[in-house]
């Protein structure tokens, strides 16, 4: 039993005469000041939500706890056992599926590589203040579900539906603006079957962690994280574009020189990116890797959601030369990372690695930086700083 | 086959003479100045370590991803099935284990809470530069292996070891000292059942994930996760206490009074702590809990390893005046966290709403936190802004 605790007396505003509104706790999106660190709010996201140490690029399928997470409120209380996902709106047939139901329909398995649409946001200069990653949000898992498309084809899209919009279970306030997570995919994605579409209830062979959507998530693949909607609850077909604040007010590509009301692009598939598992061995506090003179095997993945890695490419010098990489094929994993390979002959002194990939597309990483307000979609080359001696 | 990337020349020092060495890479402890916000090495550490999100406190036994990591080089590739554990030094017979030698001796499972000695450390003003954790670094597991005074037994101490060292697979450089990371217990720790250490193969009934220790690590119950070695891989017994880097430099108790050459204190046991799962919902950038008028029941975790949590107070006025909440016993799991719940009665305004634990032995959590140069044993009691509305 619960012991009690007396109220404090609730409080007014400055002026003594309003009651507060969850407005309050919310303020507008800023840009750090020059300069600036990063402050308690974004420390305290960083704290929570995690990415993936990169030496974990060496395994092919991320292991439990390494992949990225990223929550935009609090990680739901989820009741496996009573969980039921409505599907609703523009359809003939409505449904409310429990786990059994879902587990009934035929289950597919892919192996995905997923990325958080912020990744690299802290390294912008100036730096939209929000979840400060670094290059780390990504990672890959055999996520196992039912298409989509099977169970919206049993619930019949009625011919008017232009969307399929996706509730989960965590609640918050962001911006002002208290709401579910909610996101929208077109009815040709959510019905087509490049990428499949899943309805989500394992990863890596096993029930989701609580993290990660348990018990039901959607997986979009090629599609950065955010349309990766956890804890899902609810897909109703609707014959209007939704204009829900994860889809019109955030997750947009908006320059600087928009102004406020510019709508901006949505975001959607991942730019391509290689990353470097670092060499060596670290300093615990820089992070600077250590390696030996002579020749240093460098490994890691690249990955792009518009395509196939076609090419990736290695810098010793600060991307004024390049050198190709081994690359290996897609294979039977189209929407996962591929491997990549190459010798670098070490010698004493600083040094710079950077790595490049290019996909099929012809899509590639920058060298400088484009800036965008919300810092999606930064795929700037890593850089890793080594010292051989 | 791996293709091959020229070299860079090696750079020379800014004095073009010197050759460089593996201490350019790490500077000395720091102390960040008034004001200043984290730094990019800071970021660093808190992208690739990760807490417990304060939500999870809900559960008794952690779930796989949501227990706080702190590695301190890189997480090193494993091999299990060719893994050696090493017993040497002041024993009669050197032993050399690998898992199913450990396999063979009693298995024994034992729930620990587990918490970084550093937790806490980015509240302090001024701030030491390090891992910044807030309040989260923090959980339970259910840890599974070979009590270390079985295995100890069978090597036979000699009546002249004093302490045991333990040394990881992980490598790295700290404060310019190249290392593996290696801590001692002393003899009477190691060789005692209360607590009983434990060679540990298995987390919540799997096998230990990488960054846990894969495949060995030690649990000392009781103790802050410094002592918990991972990737165990030798146990020496020496005749003179231990001098290591993280036994003397790191993970010292010093004032802001004491020189440079301080000894300090050894960092130990966990300090007394309690947790609340925070109420209502969250503004995503703020983290701001919204709470609604009326009876908001309030729960969390308290432990400490100095003894059982005895008494669990609420404060719903910053610490004016405090509520005893209903706390359960140890029961069975005398090192794992209680349970603690009351009930607030929440009112239209600002609330901050603070909890305090005191064990057994009258130790409690301060309102005001002393400070240390390492950032270590940081148990100020949590505050958690809520606005009810």
């Amino acid at each position: 039993m619960a012991a009690a605790v007396a109220g404090a007396h609730g409080t007014r505003d400055h002026e003594g005469m309003e009651q507060p509104s969850a407005q309050d706790v919310s303020a507008p999106g800023r840009i750090a000041s020059p300069g600036e660190g990063i402050d308690p709010q974004e420390l305290a996201l960083a704290a929570r939500n995690h990415g993936l140490p990169l030496e974990a690029l060496r395994y092919e399928v991320t292991p439990p706890g390494l992949h990225y997470v990223l929550v935009h409120y609090d990680i739901p209380a989820a009741d496996p056992a009573g969980w039921s996902l409505g599907v609703g709106g523009r359809v003939r047939t409505p449904l409310a599926l429990g786990l059994a139901d879902l587990r009934a329909f035929p289950a597919v398995t892919h192996r995905v590589t997923m990325e958080c649409a912020g990744n690299g946001r802290a390294r912008l200069t100036p730096r939209p203040v929000s979840q400060p990653w670094l290059v780390e949000a990504v990672g890959t898992a055999e996520w196992t579900g039912v298409p989509l498309r099977l169970v919206l084809a049993e619930a019949g899209v009625r011919a008017d539906a232009v969307e399929a919009v996706f509730t989960g279970a965590d609640h918050g306030i962001e911006r002002g603006v208290e709401q579910d997570y909610r996101r929208s995919l077109p009815v040709a994605t959510a019905t087509g079957d490049d990428p499949e579409v899943l309805i989500a209830y394992a990863m890596n062979g096993l029930p989701l962690p609580p993290q990660h959507g348990c018990p039901l998530r959607l997986v979009v693949p090629g599609w950065y994280g955010m349309a990766h909607v956890k804890w899902l609850r609810e897909i109703t077909l609707v014959d209007a574009p939704f204009t829900g604040f994860q889809q019109v007010v955030a997750y947009r590509y908006r320059s600087a020189a928009d102004g406020p009301d510019d709508p901006g692009e949505p975001v959607t598939l991942i730019a391509p990116r290689a990353l470097m598992v670092p060499p060596g061995f670290p300093d615990f506090m820089s992070r600077t890797r250590v390696v030996r003179p002579g020749p240093v095997p460098l490994e890691g993945r690249a990955w792009s959601g518009h395509g196939a890695v076609d090419r990736v490419e290695v810098s010793a010098d600060g991307g004024r030369s390049w050198a190709r990489a081994e690359v290996t094929a897609p294979g039977r994993h189209p929407w996962a990372w591929q491997a990549w390979s190459c010798v670098w002959t070490a010698t004493p002194g600083h040094h710079t690695l950077t790595v490049r990939a290019t996909d099929t597309e012809g899509g590639t990483q920058p060298l400088e930086q484009p800036w965008n307000r919300g810092g999606f979609g930064n795929n700037l080359v890593q850089h890793v700083p080594v010292l051989c001696c």
